[in-house]
C-alpha cells in the first residue's frame, strides 16, 4: 500500500450516521486523508464535535474534532481528489451533480443516481468492470475528471454478491425470491421509533423493495462493448420482501434461487461460494475483504451479532444453504448494511476507481 | 352459552408455559372447569403454586394455585370429559396413547400424533370437518369415547388460515413460499438463551421447516367419502424458511403464494380474506374469534406487538397485500403463536368436538 | 355504579400517546362517554381514525373512529363535564389555563400546573384530600365550576404510594435514594431512537430528577387548616436518578428509604404495604384497584412484563423488600407507567372529583 | 514491549464463555502464547472447534481450532508459566487449589478464593499493590512458585475505580450507595432465558449484591506492614442493588458517595476522575489502558453500546457527575464486564505479576 499516493477526501453529509460510518472507516486508511466535512446549513460553520451527535460505538477520532464543517458545495472542496457522500436523498441529487460538474469525482450512498442510464452502480466486490462507463459519464456530462459512482441499497449489496457467485459458476437465474430482516441502523438517526421496533417487527420499509428488485438487475449485468451503456439482465425476476427488525446491525437475508439451466448440487453451491474472489482482491485495494463470502459451517449461522463484522463488515456470510422444494436452493445471508452495505462499499469504490486510473 | 353443560377437563404439562396458556384460557371459560393438573415427576403431588414458574403477564388464576398436581397417569383423571395436552413431544406420544387408549379425548398441542393417518389435525377455524376421522380413530384403537384431536404447529396455524381462504375463493394453490420470523415464547421456558437473540435472529428452528411443509398438505386437503382417511393435497409445493427473532409473542410470516389457475386481483384477496368465515363462528362456539381475518388497513402492518391480540389472540391479521414479481400475490401475515398457534386452538377444537357431539 | 350519572368527557391532545391511553381506558368506562376529540391545529378538522397514528395494542374503540377532531379550544367541548388533558407542555399552560377560566374542570397529565401552589398535584392512591384546594383555586381563578387538578410524573407516582404506605404506618420518612428504570413509552411517539435503545440504556431523562424530587414533597405533605394552601414536606431529602431502559412499559424504581424514627422490621414493611388502602376504594370508584400494592412473593420481582398490568395497572407491585446496609429499608416497586402514571390515574382522580361532589 | 520473555498460559474452563473472551483477548497478545486448554469431562479430548459453542463476536482464532482440550489437571498443564481461570464457582475452589499447590499461578475469575483472607482480590487498575500478598499466601500453602490471584466480580470492578480516584483524592469515603443495570453476557451462556429479559428487567441477580459489598472493602483497604494480611476497610458502608436488564455488555452503575470529611466540589471529582492513573500502566504493561477513567462529555453518556469499548474494554466511563441530595456526590458509571470486569482483568493481573517479579 505504501506506493499509493495520498488521496485528499472529503465527506458530505459528514454528520449523519452513514458520515460518521465513512469517517470511523476512513481514520484508519491507509493512504486516504479526510480534507473536509460538509454537511447541511444547520451544521455548516460548527466544529464537527459540536454540531455532530456522535452515534459510533467507535470514539471520535480526533483528527475530525476541531474541523470546521462546510456547506456541500464545491468551491469548498476544491483541494480534494473525491467525495464521498452520505447525505439524504432529498439534497443528494443537486449536490452530487453540482460536484460532478466541478470536476470532482463522487462516490455516493444516495438512491439518486443509482438507475441512471450512465451512472455506475458498483457493489465493489460484484461489478466493478461498470467503472468502463465513467468515460462515457464524463463525456455526457462534460464533467472533465469528475464522475458520480453509486454504491447500491444496503439489502442490495448483499443478496448480489450472493447472486454473482452463483451466476458466475452456473449460468443465468432465472427467479430469485428474497425476504429480509434490516437492521434499525438501516435507517439513520433518529430513524426508527423504539415503540415501533421492541419486541416487534414492521413488516414494510419504504420504497425498500423495488430498489431491491430492479438494482439487482442492474448490478448482474454487463455494459456493451464500446462502454456506452449498461445491459441489465432482463430474463431475471427478482420478488422482495423487506422488514425491519430490532437488530442494531446486519441485514438477514433468505434467499430462494431458481436457476435457467439445470440446478447445481448443494455441494457444489457451497464451493461456488467459498471460491468467490473478486477484481478488488487481485488488486490489492486495502478495503478488499480476505475472503468475500464466508460460508458459515454452523447450522445455525448466520447471525447478525455474531457475523457482521467478517471480514470488517466488507464480507457476506452464508448459511444454511439446502435444496428447495419451490425452487431450485435456498440459503441464508448476512451482509453489514453499513460497511459493505453503505460506506465501506463507497471507500472500497473509490479504491478501485484509483487502481483503475480514474482519479 | 348458557345451555352448555359444564366440562370437566384436565391439562397435562400443567406447568409448562403451554399449560400455563391453557390455564389462564380456561379460568375465564364459560363452560370448562379445571378439574386436574397433571405434570412430570419432579412437580407431581406439589402444590401447583409452589410447582410452577409462572411466566404469563395475567396473573395466576387464584383456583389453580392450591390444586394438588397429579402425574400424567389416566386413572387419575377420571372424572375428566377430557384433558388438554401441552406436553413436551418427549412424553407426549405414551401419554396421549394412554389417555385415547383409557378413553379420554385427548386435544394436544404436541406433534406427535400430528402426521398419524388416523388423526385430526385440526386448525380450528380451518379444517373442522376432519374431526369427521374420529369415528374411524375410535375404532382403530378401540379406544370407546376417547380419541386424539391435534392442533398444527404454530407457524402452521396462521399460514393454513390466509391459505384456505384463498383456497376456498380461487381454487388450488400450485406454489408456496414462506418466511417465518417466529416469537421467543414458541420455544417455551427457559428456551432461547437471551445471548442468542438480544440484537440478533436465528435463522434456524430445529424441525419447524418441515412440520409447516407437511402440516399444510394434510389441513388442507380433505376427507375420504366413508371418513375413513385423509386425502392430502399433492399438487402444492411447499416451501418455508423459518428464524427466530426477538419478539415475546406473535409469529410474523411474509409468504408468496402461485396459483393453478388464474390470478385474482389483489381486490379479490382481500375480499376473500375479509369475508371467510368458519363453521366454528356458525356453531356458535365461545373462543371462535368474530372476525377469523382481520385485513390490516395501515400499509405498515401487521405489527407482532399491536395486532398479536387480535381476535383475543385467535384472528389473524394479513397485511401488505400485494402483486408478487414471481408468483400471483404475496402478502404479510400475524399469528398469535401460544393462542390460535397453540392453546386457543386446543379450547376451540374442543368446543367444536362438543357442538358436533363427539363429547 | 349503575346510580352514577354519566359525565360527558373531553380528550384534549387525544391523536397522542396519552391520549390514545385515554381513549383505550374510557371506551370501557361504566358511566364516562367520550363527547369531545381535541388535538392540535394540523389534526383539526380530520375524522379520528384518519388524523391519529394509532399505537396501542387494544384495536382503536368504534365508537371514536369516525369522530372530527376538534382544536382545543373550549367553546368546542361546551357540553363537557370536564375534559382530559394529554396534552403536550409546550402547550398544556395556556390551553389548561383557558378551559379552567372557562368554568370546565380540567384532569392533566402536563407538568404546567404541578407545582402551582393552588393546584392539587394528586396521585388518586395517595393524597385525594389534597382536592380540599379545589375551592380556593376556584375563587383564585375565578373559575367557577372549572378547576384544575393534575397528576404526577409516571415515576413520581409509583414512588409516592410506596412512601405513604410507609410514611402512615411508620411516621415521617427522612431519606429517600431512588434509581429508576424507566420505560420507552413514557417519552411518547416517536420519543426514543431506537438506535438509542436497543442493546442501550440511556442514563439520562431530561428534567425527570427534580420533578421527582419536588413533587414527592407536595404529595406526601398535607394541606393547611382552611384548605387554602398546601403545606409540603421539608424535613424529607430525596434524591432520584433516571434512567431509560429498553421496556415497552411499566417503570422499575430501586428504593432506600431512611426513617425519622426508628426502623421497622422487614415484616412490618410488608404488612404496612400490603394493608395499604385509599380512598378511592372506599368510595367505590371504578378504576380504583382492588389492593393498591401488591407485595411480590417471587424474590425476583417485581418484573414490568410480568407486573405491569397488576390491578389493570392501577396497582403498584413491590418487591425484594430488605435491610438497607445504609438507610433502613430497601425495596424494588413497578408502576403501569401509563396507566397509574397517567391516564389512568387522571380517570381515576375524575372519579373521585364526582364522588366528592366536586363536578 | 519486545523485550518481554514469551509467557506460556494455559486457560481453564475454555469453551465456556470467559474462557472464550480470555481466547481473544490472549490472541492477539505480544507475549502470552495459548500453550493448553482445559475444561469439563463432556469436552475433554476434543478438538475445540468441536468442542465449543464460540459465542464471541470476533472469529474463533484459527491458532486454537485445533487444540485438544485437556482436562483441568496440572499434570497436563506441566509446560505453562500460569493459568487463567475461567471455571465456575462449582469447581474452581477444588481445580484452583490443585494448580496452586503444584506451583502453577492461577489468575481467576472465580469468587471462590477472593475473599479468602491469604488472596489477592486485585483489580489491576486499583490495587495492584495487594500483590504484595503473594508471598505469605506461597508460605502458608507451601506451593512454591504457585499463587491464586483473583479478580473482583464483574459489578464491582467498575465501582472500585470510582471509588479508588475518589479516595485517592479526597480521603475516606463513608457511605455507598449502587444501584446496578447488569448486562446479560454476565450470566454466561445459556444464562439468562430470552423470555426473562426481553421487554423486561429481573431486579435480582443472585449472591451479586453480597459480593459487591464486601470485595469493595477488600479491594480499597490496604495491606499490613509485613504484607502477611489484609486491612479491609471498616469505616465505609455499601448498599448495591443489581438488576439483569437487556443490555449484551457492558454494566452501567448508578452512584451516590459520601465522603468521611468535607464535599469537594464537582469541578474536583472531575478533575479527579479524568487525572487517575495506575501502576500498570507506569510499569507499560501492554493491556493497560491509556487512560483508565473517561469522564463522558455528553450529558446522556455513559451509554453500554456505544461506551463499554472505551480503552479497548480496559477503561471505565464516568459520567452524570453532580450533586446529591442526600449524599455528597452521584454519578454513573459504565465498565465493560466481561473485559476489565473478567478476563481482561485477568490478563493485566497476569502482565502485573510478571512486571512485579512473581512469575
Amino acid at each position: 500500500m505504501a506506493n499509493e499516493r495520498v488521496l485528499n477526501v472529503g465527506v458530505l453529509g459528514a454528520t449523519g450516521t452513514v458520515g460518521q460510518r465513512f469517517i470511523v472507516l476512513l481514520s484508519s486508511h491507509p493512504y486516504m486523508k479526510i480534507a473536509g466535512l460538509g454537511a447541511s446549513e444547520r451544521s455548516k460553520d460548527k466544529v464537527y464535535e459540536v454540531a455532530t451527535r456522535w452515534k459510533m460505538q467507535e470514539r471520535m477520532p480526533d483528527q475530525v474534532k476541531g474541523v470546521v464543517v462546510k456547506g456541500c458545495d464545491p468551491a469548498e472542496f476544491v483541494g480534494c481528489d473525491l467525495v464521498f457522500s452520505g447525505l439524504d436523498a432529498s439534497v443528494a441529487g443537486d449536490v452530487e451533480t453540482a460536484f460532478l460538474k466541478a470536476g470532482i469525482p463522487v462516490f455516493s450512498n444516495a438512491k439518486n443516481y443509482r438507475m441512471d442510464p450512465k451512472c455506475p452502480l458498483v457493489v465493489p466486490v460484484v461489478n466493478s468492470d461498470h467503472f468502463k462507463l465513467i468515460d462515457e459519464q464524463r463525456k455526457i456530462f462534460d464533467s472533465g475528471k469528475g464522475f458520480v459512482v453509486t454504491n447500491s441499497n444496503c439489502s442490495t449489496s448483499g443478496l448480489v454478491v450472493a447472486l454473482k457467485a452463483l451466476q458466475d459458476s452456473f449460468g443465468p437465474i432465472s427467479k430469485v425470491m428474497v425476504t429480509t430482516m434490516q437492521a434499525i441502523s438501516g435507517a439513520g438517526y433518529p430513524g426508527v421509533p423504539s415503540l415501533d421496533i421492541l419486541d416487534n417487527i414492521v413488516p414494510l420499509i419504504g420504497g425498500e423493495e423495488p430498489k431491491m428488485e430492479e438494482e439487482v438487475l442492474k448490478i448482474l449485468g454487463g455494459v456493451n462493448q464500446n462502454a456506452t451503456s449498461f445491459l441489465p439482465l432482463n430474463d431475471i425476476k427478482v420478488s422482495a420482501t423487506c422488514n425491519r427488525v430490532p437488530v442494531v446491525d446486519g441485514h438477514t437475508e433468505c434467499v430462494s434461487v431458481e436457476f435457467a439451466g439445470e440446478a447445481p448440487s448443494i455441494e457444489k453451491v457451497k464451493e461456488a461460494f467459498e471460491s468467490y474472489r473478486c477484481e478488488a482482491q487481485d488488486l490489492g485495494c486495502p478495503s478488499a475483504p480476505d475472503k468475500v463470502i464466508y460460508v458459515a459451517t454452523d447450522v445455525d449461522r448466520p447471525q447478525p451479532r455474531l457475523d457482521r463484522d467478517a471480514g470488517k463488515g466488507m464480507a457476506v456470510t452464508i448459511g444454511r444453504i439446502r435444496e428447495c422444494p419451490v425452487f431450485h436452493v435456498k440459503f441464508t445471508l448476512l451482509v453489514h448494511n453499513t460497511v459493505l452495505g453503505a460506506a465501506g462499499a463507497s471507500i472500497l469504490n473509490a479504491e478501485l476507481a484509483q487502481k483503475k486510473n480514474y482519479l
